[in-house]
């Protein structure tokens, strides 16, 4: 599947710079897993202390990886430690035989680096269902150790692609007493699970000096609002797994109080979220779709999500169709509370639909004209409370069929 | 949208021949309301004490048509009734006048047949948003007064086709103590929500003699295991109704115990069901998904529909892709109680997963030619407990794109 795809449309025009983090070495090199010719390891080793946060699919039928990272998280941050990634083998659904293989290449890292077991995170993105051959993973460690360097993080990014059209990147920073704070973060994805090859992977490093427990309740809450509001497909993968770890090279001590840390690393994990709406599969627009008037935030979190994941809107959108009346279907299918007579409907500034009906100067010409540009933006106001959310996807369209059903031949 | 859709490659070969109902007269007629050449309203007149049952849609912006319904079901049936339909315009989402609307047909059908209004009971389908020309189908009453005959079922099918590619109907019969009962049933429906043209309708007819509540309730407990077990593309119409009519002219008592009466109209049901699927949008495979093992028969729904319902198990079929790696997907997202190692998985007959990986004699080229089949059962058993479930779906294909996407020039 890799090779074959033309870059995304909406992808950015190039990787951006990433600042250096202190604290942090990264290495990527050719293990020879499933590609031929492309880097499809990476690995970034952390200083002594460094905190590590994590948010993990909730899937049940998640990867020995997701599994063994869960337990690990939360494990006081003693000595140095090391995040290792494979692409071309999710290791998801491989039995006991997966949980063994996971096991031996993070007891392979810990005795290479010199780090406790405990401190080696792992995960693994491809093709579900096949055993990874971990040995060829084992055997690059040398290389690994040889390539190491702070600067390495692009290389890094483009090793854990799988059917990804751009490598992602985004950084942030903040300045506190004088100092600086930076946060530089990758990610993988097209699609909540691509074709064959799974998984939405994300690692975000800061040089900020924060307790593992304050981190990890800000990357919980900051995903909430980033990673589980974005959707391409409605599919969730066995893999996902977002880390955030905080060497404190800075020597600037950020707590959960933080909001300007907080915000920064916001930013960084939103613009990620977004490159990975981005490259979804067969995605020609990008759509931001904002609830506001729920009678409470989950419920409008409902609603948008079950407007972002409608195959009848999402193909709507794909042909720029300014179809609002299935804009009102998906909030009546939604479950969640809506009062036909009091739905507000807005495509960008453009009033659609009020008090149940369309709205009196609705102009469907000028709608569809709207409708033409790449990126869109559907806002929905229930008139009911205060609950308000905001999601982001994609449209569907005829490249996302060929992706996921033509390539079998 | 209508005349340029081929027949469904998965249709019957032709119309069923349906029972005559006594106690029950159709007519349809072109009253011009969106359509030229064609009918597109149908009545149904039943015989005075006719018990009629319903279940309708649960969404939050159902039309003013099921609003209404809803408030008649299990009042007395007193004296004669109605249900009128008309295709070419939902009524649904016109605010205030569209309630109006409704209101003017009912009034003027129970001048027209001499019935009591709570008697009366209408759907719309059609395209959302525009205001139903009411009085071209009050216009049309007449007409229709003149052609009343028990025969013209077929006919009541056609009238109410939107995107439907092919007419919908089938039937049932018992005896009982030497006398037949018999059960006719329509339908329409190519989608959960056809483009602009929506909704799921469905009338059934039977000339049992049966108390409204029991009817009721024996209705409500079929449809969930039968119209409430198909998706097509997980959209739920503003305006899906399903009505069930009991005129009582067989002199057969039926209680809400009997057994074959009640396996018969079951029967009725599913065909009915099963031809909505097989008229899903873009369909190329007719599916059957069963869930066994499950901790209780609502986990056992939940993942079969979200096995349904996953656009890549859905396009991994139009691929011809026996790609289980999808369907341990959509159980592990399904969000109900699921333990990897103790899945199986099977295409047709041949295992295909077990013990948390693939099946040890699996062969993927026995199971890709299995996938060629245009009925396909796939079943999972999750070694839980004792939690069943069967639900029928279709495969998403570039053609479901065309219809949903590409016919807006």
């Amino acid at each position: 599947m890799t090779g074959d795809t033309a870059r995304s449309p909406l992808a950015p025009a190039r990787f951006p710079d990433l600042p250096v983090i202190g604290g942090v070495q990264f290495a990527s090199t050719a293990s020879g897993i499933r590609y031929s010719g492309r880097d499809d390891v990476m690995l970034a080793l952390l200083t002594s202390g460094s905190a590590v946060a994590g948010v993990f699919t909730r899937s049940a039928t998640r990867s020995a990886s997701v599994l063994d990272c869960q337990e690990k998280i939360g494990l006081p941050p003693e000595g140095g430690a090391a995040i290792i990634v494979n692409s071309g083998n999710a290791n998801a659904f491989t039995g006991q035989s997966g949980v063994l293989a996971t096991q031996a290449v993070i007891k392979n890292v810990a005795q290479t680096f010199d780090l406790a077991i405990q401190r080696v995170f792992s995960s693994s993105t491809g093709v579900i269902g096949e055993p990874l051959p971990y040995g060829r993973l084992v055997a690059a460690l040398p290389d690994l150790k040889q390539r190491l360097q702070p600067t390495a993080i692009k290389a890094a990014a483009e090793a854990i692609m799988t059917t990804d059209t751009f490598a992602k990147g985004a950084s942030g920073q903040i300045e506190k007493d004088g100092k600086l704070v930076r946060i530089a973060g990758i990610a993988k994805g097209s699609g909540m699970i691509a074709p064959d090859m799974a998984t939405m992977l994300v690692y975000i490093f800061t040089d900020a000096e924060i307790d593992q427990a304050e981190l990890q309740s800000m990357v919980r809450a900051l995903s909430d609002v980033t990673f589980n509001c974005i959707t391409v497909d409605s599919d969730t993968s066995t893999s996902d797994s977002l880390l955030v770890a905080a060497t404190g090279a800075s020597g600037v001590e950020i707590t959960g109080a933080d909001d300007p840390f907080k915000a920064a690393l916001h930013g960084v994990m939103r613009d990620l979220a977004h490159q990975v709406v981005r490259d979804g599969e067969g995605a020609s627009k990008f759509v931001e779709i904002e609830v506001s008037g729920a009678a409470n935030a989950r419920d409008a979190h409902v609603h948008a999500m079950a407007i972002a994941n409608s195959p009848l809107v999402k193909t709507a959108i794909a042909g720029e169709d300014p179809n609002w009346g299935r804009v009102v279907m998906a909030i009546g299918k939604s479950g969640a509370a809506a009062e036909r007579d009091l739905l507000t409907i807005r495509f960008g500034d453009i009033l659609v639909a009020e008090n149940g009906w369309v709205a009196p100067d609705y102009d469907e010409d000028q709608a569809a004209a709207y409708m033409t540009a790449v990126e869109l933006r559907i806002t929905v106001d229930l008139g009911l409370g205060a609950g308000n959310a905001v999601v982001w996807t994609c449209d569907l369209t005829h490249r996302y069929i060929e992706i996921n059903a033509d390539y079998r031949s």
